[in-house]
């Protein structure tokens, strides 16, 4: 696909390298663009710019910041006891949106990954050996993704850091609260029964 | 939904602006663009700006275009005297794919829609006027969507230009090449009906 400029066509190249966008997505994008007003093309450009220049991360806990060690982090009603380990700052976002954690966080950046070449060395988990090794931690909980590579990395980072963590935790697994029971898959099924509950009044 | 980050929290609110992004493809857009490096974000905002500030419209026929007329208007093996009448220029980019058309386009810039309050003068339709009036014209092809709209805007054209073209035509209608018939809906199994064809042996 072509259009009759050479800029737009740019515009077209660049916004459907983003992921999940085609060619026809990112025209219609690029026209929708064309009709704002300068002003407005320029916020929105230098949002983008920004983001690269300013966003950090948190040197605590790698996530996403505006400052050196980010809110969670420097919130004094957080225990620091309690390390809640993420793949990446979504699920950050996704946690914290359920407002049922109180502790911090560590993100890992990733999972451990032989298909796509991904070892530990990738990832951000020698600075959480050395903050379990250099500060009294009760509980650190795994809350990565329930797939092969995410159990692998539970593994791993259980025989790291078992000597140091009273409590190790990961996230119960089951069948999803508001589904009708026979269309669970089977894996999440014989996990809710294997793992099953004492019934509470609550 | 909020990010740990306020500049993040914008990047993400100016992605969601755009047509068909949500909040969460949005963060999903701006976390991709964030492991990007410097060079390729200056890109890519430059190239919505560049967009803005230097994509045209060809005075000739409206059509989008980097120079005050566009490639089309000036290529002299394209007949002047066969203007196809279209609503936006992506029609312009799907009828040029097709190759089968070798005259000029108009573009509109939208159909006459009363129930989204836009009318005839909202059109740039004038210039269609004039230009049929000032220049020799052999065939007016309204391609329009075939929409109740667009058959508004075919009808009002039609009585404002057939004093000026010896032809005014609008594109056949019917069957969809290579879908099943039983599958077409009714309305254009009955024009490919009325509307039938001559066998043609080629």
């Amino acid at each position: 696909m072509q259009t009759p400029s050479k800029i737009l066509d740019n515009a077209v190249e660049q916004l459907s390298s983003l992921p999940g966008i085609g060619k026809r997505s990112a025209l219609r994008l690029a026209l929708h663009l064309l009709k704002r007003n300068e002003h407005e093309i320029h916020d929105f450009a230098n949002s983008i710019i920004d983001l690269k220049l300013n966003v950090i991360n948190c040197k605590e806990c790698g996530n996403i910041s505006d400052q050196p060690v980010c809110d969670i982090c420097l919130n004094p009603n957080r225990s620091s006891e309690i390390i809640c380990v993420v793949e990446d700052i979504r699920d950050i976002i996704a946690v914290e949106s359920t407002g049922a954690f109180k502790g911090k966080y560590h993100v890992l950046g990733g999972v451990i990954s032989p298909m796509d070449g991904i070892g530990p060395n990738d990832l951000n988990i020698q600075p959480l050996l050395e903050k379990v090794n250099s500060k009294k931690v009760e509980e650190i909980i795994f809350a990565l993704s329930p797939t092969m590579e995410g159990d692998t990395t539970n593994f791993y980072l259980y025989k790291k850091l078992k000597e140091y963590a009273p409590l190790i935790t990961t996230l119960s697994r089951g069948v999803s609260v508001g589904a009708e029971l026979h269309y669970a898959d089977e894996m999440s099924l014989s996990r809710s029964i294997t793992q099953r509950q004492k019934y509470n009044e609550e």
